[in-house]
C-alpha cells in the first residue's frame, strides 16, 4: 500500500488554467497581496506537508484507531505530533483572521488543503475539520468576554473544538433535542444532557477542547426556535474541569483514527453564545463552507481510491485484452472495463474540483468582493451549488471508491491495499452533516421550489452564456426543464409527496448538468493527452446517458393526469 | 440489532405460488417422494435451525473472527458447536445422493437454505459454502479409492473441502497457475505451491480437511490447459498429518467469522482427481451452482439489511413527512425517500427470488429430468441467467444495503445495528467466484455472440410465451434490440473493445428485463396488499426507467460509422 500522493500540478490545472483562480482573487482587497506566486507557495507547502506527516498515519489511524479508557480517549500513534506540527505551521490557521493569530488567506486554498487532507487520512482530518466552524461561531456570536478567551485558541487551532448537536433521538430533527441549560446566578449556565457522534468529543490533542452545544432553556418552546447555543470548554479559565464526560467511543464502520463520542453534560459550566433561541442560526452560519468540505472528502477520498487502483492497473497483468498482442497477459489496464471505470472516477474527481473550487472562490467572494451585488450572486451560487456538490459527490466518493477497489479483484477486499479502507471512511460522508436526503429536499423543496426556480434559473443562465462552455448547453437545457417539470409538478394531486420521492433524482440531474459544464470549461484548456481526453471521453460515454433517464423519471412522476 | 429472521411464508409465496416449484419437482422421477409438504416441512426446519443457531452468531462472527495462531486457525466462539449440529442435523448432505449418506432432496431446496444462512450469518456459512461443489467433483471425477475414502465424509459434512486455485500472481486468470505435482513412485504427486484466498483453507471445524487443488505435472504445457486437479487431506488416511500450512489469514473488509487463508504445499502428498490437464474442468463441473449461491448470498444479505432497515423506518420518528398531521415527527417509512428506498429493495429481492428459484429448479431438471430436451433447456437456462444473476444480484446485494444503511442516518455507520457488517460482508460477493465483470463477459462474449445470440433469443421467446408474464413484454423486447445491437457491433472498426467495455451494461440491462419478468410473474398471483403492490411500483418507477438508458448507451458505443 502507498500513501496518498497529493499532485500539485492536476490541482493548479484546475484552480489556474480552469479557473482562473488568482484572477478572481485579485478582485477582493482583502487578498491584495494573495497572487498566483504564493497561491502556489502555500499549496507547494501544502502538499509537502500533508505527504509527510499526514498520510503515513492513515493505516496505523485504521488499525489502531481511537481508544477510549474511563473517560480518556488515546488517539493512534502519531496523531498527536502530527496534529501539533499542523497547528504550530499554521495550517489550522491558514483563512483565520490575522488579528485572531491567523494568515487570512482565501477560502479556496483551505478548500485545497482539506481535500489532500481527507485524501491522505479521513479520520485525523476529522480533528480539525471542525475548527473553522466553531472560530466563526464565537467570532461572530459570542460576547467579548468569550472571544478574549477561546477565539484566537481555536482561531490558531492550538485548542479543538466540537459541534454537540445531536441526541439519540434527535438526529436530522435538531428540532427535538432535549438537553436543558438552566441559568446561574453567575450569568453561566448549567448544561444538562447527553450528546452523541460528537466527533473528538474527547481526545489527547490539545490541552482543552471547546465545546459548542445546542440546548433549551428551561421555559423554551418547543422545535427548534426553543434551541439556544453555549460554549462548554473542557477545562474553564481557572482550569477547573468540566462536568462533561465521555461516556464511550463508537465501533464504527470507518474512520476510526476519529474517535466519535457520547458527551454526557452533568450540569456543566456553560455561556450562552449569541442569542437565546436563536441556536440554530448561529451554528448554521459556516454550512455551506462545512458541507462544501464534505463534498471534497468525497472528491479526495475518490482520488486516493483512484491513485491506488490506477498504479495497480499499471504493474497487475491477468488475461489478454480484446485484440491483444500480448504473450501471456495485459496489464490490467488494457483491459475495456478497467479503463472505463478509471476514466468515469477521473471525471467526477476533476469535474468535482472544478465545481468545487469555484464554490470556494465564491465563499471568498460572498465574504469580500467590494460590490454587494457579486458578493449577493456568489453568495446565491453557494447556496445552490453545496447541496448538490455535497450530496452527488459524497456518493460518488463511496461508490466510485468501490468501484476503484473492484480493479484489484479479491486483493481489493483485504487490508493490504489500502482501498477498502478508502471504501469504509467514504460512506459516512454520504450521512453526516446533513444526510443526503436531506441535500436533495433542501435543493429541490426549499431552494427551487421556495423562490419558483428564480435562483436555479438564472445559474443555469449565468453558465449558458458561458462562452468557455457551450459544450454543455444541451445539458443545462435538460436541468431547466426538470426544473420546469418540478414547479410544475405542485398541481399533480400527490404533488408534495411525489416532489419529495423525486428530490434525490433532480439533484443527481443537477449533478450531471453542472458536471457537464465544468468538463467543457476543462475542454477549451486542457492538453490533447489520454490523461484528460479519456476521462472527457468517459463522461460522454458513460456518465451523461443518465441525464435524460432522470428527466424522464421525474417527468413521469409528476405529469399531471388530464381530466376525463 | 436484533438477528435475520428467515420469512418462511414469503419464500413459500415465490416458490409455491408464483414457481408452483412441487409441480415442477414431481416431473423428476429421483424426487418422486418430495411433494410439497415435504418441501415445506424441510424449508420449515431449516428456517428453524438458521433463526436458532446460525443467526445469532453473526455478530460474534464479525467482532471476534476467525484467529491464526501458530499456523492454528481457531473460529469464534460458537462456530464449531453449530456447524456440528449442522452436519449432524443432515443440512450439509441436503442434496447428496442417498448412497453417499446423503438425503437426496432437489437443489432448490439447498438453494432456499444458503440464502437465508447467508443472510443470518454470512462468514459462518463460507464454511459449508464449498461442500457440494467439492462432492461432485469427486463424485464425478475421482479414483474408486479416492472416493471410497472421501466421498461420504464430504457428501455428509463431516469433513469440510477447500477449492485452491488463486495464486498471487494468479486470480481471475488461472492459467497461470505455477504450483507443481512431481509424481511419486506410489502413484500419489508431492504438491509444491502456495495458494491464497483459500476460505477455510484452515479451522477447527471438522477433524479432516480435504483441499482440491490445482497444479501443474512437471512437463505440463503453459496455461490453462496444463492444468491438473489434486486432493490433498490435512490428515491422510494413516493420520499423517500432510505437509500442507496455513501461513496466515487475511484481514478483510468482511466475513470475518471466515478464515481467508493462505496455504503452503510443502511436498504435501496429494492424489490425481480427473485427467491429467482436465483441472479447470473437473473444478468448473458444479460453477452454475456455486454462481447460484453467490447470487443468493446478493438476495440474502439485501433481505438481511431490508429487515433491519424496514424495522427501523417502522418505529423511529424524524421529522414531520410532507402533508403529515402529525404533531411532532413522523415515522421514517412515512417520509417517501424513505419507502422509496425500501420498496425499491424488495422489488429487487423478491424478484430475485423468482429468479434464483427457478434457476434451482433448472439445476434439478438438468439432472434428472427424463427428457433429455428438458434437460437441455434447463441446462441452457442455467448458463444464461447464472452470471446475470451472479453479477446484478451481488451488485445490488452491496448497494442495496448500502442504501438501507442510510435509512439509519448516523446510526447506520456504528456496529450497534449490525447493517454495516452487512454492507462490509455483501462487498466480496461482487470479486470471488469470477468477478462480476468476467461475468459479463461470460455473458456477453462468450455465450450470446459465441452463439449468434441464439440461446438467448429462444430464451428470450419462452419467456414471452410465457401468458403469466405478458406485462413484461416491453422490457423483453429491448433485450432483444440490445441482443441484435451487439451482434451488429462486431462490425464496428473497435467492435471487439467496446462490446467488451459494454458488457456490464449488457448484463444490466438483462437483468432489468428479467427482473420485470419476474414481477409479471408475481403479478399475476400476489395478494392487493401493499407488501406486494408496492415494490410493484417501486419497480416500475424507479427501476425500470433505466433500462431505456442502458440501451441507449449501447447503441451509442456500437452504432456502426457510415462511411463517408
Amino acid at each position: 500500500m502507498s500513501a496518498y500522493q497529493p499532485r500539485l500540478d492536476e490541482v493548479q490545472f484546475i484552480l489556474h488554467d480552469v479557473l482562473q483562480a488568482s484572477h478572481q482573487i485579485a478582485q477582493l482587497p482583502a487578498f491584495a497581496e494573495v497572487d498566483l506566486d504564493l497561491m502556489n507557495q502555500v499549496l507547494d507547502e501544502a502538499g509537502k506537508f500533508v505527504a509527510a506527516e499526514i498520510a503515513p498515519l492513515n493505516r496505523v489511524g485504521d488499525e489502531v484507531g481511537a481508544q477510549w479508557r474511563d473517560g480518556q480517549v488515546t488517539m493512534p500513534p502519531g496523531f498527536k505530533e502530527a496534529y501539533a506540527a499542523f497547528w504550530q505551521a499554521g495550517w489550522a490557521s491558514l483563512t483565520t483572521a490575522p488579528e485572531d493569530g491567523g494568515q487570512g488567506l482565501p477560502a479556496v486554498l483551505d478548500a485545497v488543503l482539506y481535500e489532500w487532507l481527507c485524501a491522505a487520512n479521513h479520520g485525523w482530518t476529522m480533528a480539525p475539520g471542525l475548527l473553522h466552524g466553531a472560530y466563526e461561531c464565537i467570532k461572530h456570536h459570542a460576547s467579548d468576554a468569550l472571544r478574549e478567551a477561546y477565539l484566537s485558541k481555536v482561531g490558531t487551532g492550538e485548542w479543538l473544538a466540537t459541534m454537540c448537536l445531536t441526541e439519540p433521538h434527535a438526529g436530522s430533527d435538531l428540532g427535538r433535542v432535549r438537553s436543558k441549560a438552566v441559568p446561574q446566578a453567575d450569568g453561566s449556565y448549567a448544561i444538562e444532557g447527553t450528546k452523541i457522534f460528537i466527533s473528538g468529543g474527547e481526545h489527547d490533542l490539545t490541552d482543552n477542547i471547546v465545546h459548542l452545544v445546542l440546548a433549551r432553556l428551561p421555559d423554551a418552546p418547543p422545535g427548534p426556535k426553543g434551541l439556544s447555543l453555549f460554549l462548554v470548554p473542557k477545562f474553564d479559565r481557572e482550569g477547573q474541569r468540566s462536568a462533561v464526560t465521555c461516556e464511550r467511543i463508537e465501533e464504527k464502520m470507518g474512520i476510526h483514527g476519529s474517535p466519535t463520542c457520547v458527551m454526557r453534560f452533568d450540569g456543566a459550566r456553560g455561556w450562552l453564545v449569541g442569542e437565546v433561541g436563536r441556536g440554530l442560526q448561529a451554528m448554521f452560519v459556516m454550512m455551506n463552507a462545512a458541507r462544501l468540505h464534505v463534498a471534497l472528502q468525497g472528491v479526495g477520498l475518490l482520488d486516493a481510491a483512484w491513485q491506488k487502483a490506477d498504479a495497480y492497473a499499471h504493474e497487475r497483468r491477468q488475461m489478454r485484452a480484446p485484440g491483444s498482442t500480448e504473450k501471456e497477459a495485459d496489464l490490467l489496464i488494457a483491459h475495456p472495463a478497467m479503463r472505463r471505470t478509471l476514466e468515469t472516477q477521473r471525471a467526477w474527481i476533476d469535474g468535482g474540483r472544478v465545481l468545487a473550487y469555484r464554490t470556494g472562490l465564491a465563499l471568498d467572494q460572498a465574504k469580500h468582493h467590494p460590490e454587494a451585488s457579486a458578493r449577493e450572486a456568489a453568495q446565491g451560487w453557494c447556496a445552490l451549488i453545496t447541496p448538490i456538490l455535497k450530496a452527488a459527490w459524497t456518493e460518488q466518493g463511496f461508490h466510485g471508491a468501490s468501484a476503484c477497489l473492484q480493479v484489484f479483484g479479491g486483493h481489493g477486499y483485504v487490508r493490504e491495499w489500502g482501498i477498502e479502507q478508502n471504501v469504509r471512511d467514504a460512506r459516512i460522508a454520504m450521512i453526516y452533516e446533513g444526510t443526503n436526503e436531506i441535500q436533495a429536499n433542501d435543493l429541490l423543496i426549499r431552494k427551487v421550489l421556495g423562490d419558483e426556480g428564480q435562483a436555479m434559473r438564472a445559474m443555469v443562465a449565468s453558465l449558458m452564456a458561458d462562452p468557455q462552455a457551450s459544450a454543455a448547453r444541451e445539458s443545462l437545457e435538460v436541468l431547466l426543464a426538470a426544473t420546469a417539470l418540478c414547479l410544475e409538478g405542485r398541481d399533480h394531486p400527490e404533488g408534495l409527496v411525489r416532489l419529495h420521492a423525486v428530490a434525490s433524482d433532480y439533484l443527481r440531474l443537477a449533478s450531471l448538468a453542472l458536471l457537464h459544464w465544468a468538463w467543457a470549461r476543462i475542454g477549451t484548456v486542457m492538453p490533447a493527452q489520454a490523461r484528460w481526453t479519456g476521462p472527457a471521453q468517459a463522461l460522454h460515454d458513460w456518465i451523461l446517458p443518465e441525464l435524460p433517464m432522470r428527466l424522464a423519471l421525474i417527468a413521469q412522476q409528476l405529469k399531471v393526469p388530464q381530466a376525463a
